[in-house]
């Protein structure tokens, strides 16, 4: 499995502000950009972080994108994942409709009530892990369902997560021209964070992109 | 008064890991652009937090930058500055030895026996401010000492405080091609962050730097 993260972050490296509010970081071009790469993707990944702070729906945008898709044989949009522990994800969330196949992971301990909740939505459940999902398992099982190609859009606790269990060959990241500030808005990478060793990223390409950069690294 | 603000920060807008230890961002083209941009500043300012962390020496590394300094009439290095609102600085820390001289914003509530101990190091004190040393009434205490050109070299919670009061014209980013990641990593800007308002950068330069990437903006 070919996996691919994307984020869009403030010149200090934040995602959204301390109140996880969205923030508008990139422009046009890197929304287009960012279309096309999920149009690229056999499926979508986001935390249950991101899907509380942002109910996305996760889907390709541009029409034409759409239609290649259907003309090379695909669903019009990619798959979409939640990683969520304990299949709290509202069932109404935008995740979860029916523009597209939805899969949530979740841990051995979520409770039956909440993933019958899901289930009945349509929604696929893959378990990975206990406590928190094991994202190794989880796209392993990903990958067992056909996913070849995934793109992981955040937030920052499951970017540092996905690097910290060396899952990532790409990173494409948008640096926007303003300041977020704050040392509790999330962060391109949260968790622990690193401490001894740090993960190496060969940047490929760098270009500006609507007012800000667009940094290519691949991940050593 | 011309405020620049220099750092290096990972990918993931850390200036350093959870443990505050210094981690190498950069190279020797940006350690040498950053001793160009010291010796071509009057003083060089970071905040408490970096001098407990670093005990960084603040000056300027490179013989012919100092001798043209020399040549114009300046001393060998830009003054350097901590901003520490309890004067609780070490008198033997590298920024306050006499090869430059150093000077420390205090707060009004700074106890007078730990004035005295930097005075007695050879410090000039300014007195800025209460609870936190005031950024705008230091500055313009520093313009008095007629200090035209000032770098701010962070950390984190001096940048945002810098940015947020409006205090400063430039920043220069170097963007290193390695993940910090941590939620309690220290990052370019932390403070209390923006919330409604973003303070936009303007995008002047960005070009590869050693194997990142050097972005300079104007300060809207
Ligand atoms: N600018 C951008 O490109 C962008 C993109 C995406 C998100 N965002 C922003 O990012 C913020 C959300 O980020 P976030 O960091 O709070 O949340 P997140 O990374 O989206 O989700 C984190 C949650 O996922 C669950 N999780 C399960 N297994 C995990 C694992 N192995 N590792 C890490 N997390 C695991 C945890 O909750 P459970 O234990 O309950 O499962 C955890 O709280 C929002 O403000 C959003 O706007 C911005
Ligand atoms: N990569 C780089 O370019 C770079 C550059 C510099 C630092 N660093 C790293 O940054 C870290 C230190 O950053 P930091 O954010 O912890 O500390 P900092 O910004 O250097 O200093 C913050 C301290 O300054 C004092 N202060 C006084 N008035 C203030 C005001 N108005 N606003 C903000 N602070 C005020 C406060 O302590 P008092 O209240 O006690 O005075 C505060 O704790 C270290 O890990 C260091 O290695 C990296």
């Amino acid at each position: 499995m070919h996996v691919v993260a994307n984020a869009a972050m403030s010149a200090d490296g934040k995602l959204s502000s301390r109140r996880r509010e969205q923030v508008v970081i990139s422009g046009p071009d890197d929304f287009a950009r960012v279309d096309a790469l999920r149009a690229s993707c056999d499926a979508v990944l986001v935390g249950g972080g991101t899907v509380r702070a942002d109910d996305p729906h996760l889907t390709v945008e541009d029409p034409d994108l759409r239609a290649e898709r259907r003309e090379a044989g695909k669903p019009p949009h990619p798959a979409r994942v939640v990683v969520d522990t304990r299949a709290r994800t509202p069932p109404d969330g935008r995740v979860l409709d029916d523009a597209a196949v939805s899969y949530v992971l979740v841990g051995e301990s979520a409770p039956e009530d909440r993933r019958t909740v899901l289930r009945d939505a349509g929604t696929e459940l893959l378990v990975a892990g206990d406590e928190r999902v094991d994202l190794a398992v989880g796209f392993a099982a990903l990958e067992a369902e056909g996913i070849d190609r995934l793109l992981v859009e955040g937030g920052g606790e499951i970017l540092f997560s996905a690097f910290e269990a060396g899952l990532v060959d790409e990173l494409s990241l948008f640096v926007g021209s303003l300041l977020i500030g704050g040392r509790d808005a999330p962060t391109l990478a949260d968790g622990m964070g690193f401490v001894d060793e740090f993960p190496a990223l060969d940047l490929k390409d760098v270009e500006r992109v609507d007012d800000g950069v667009l940094c290519r690294y691949a991940v050593e």
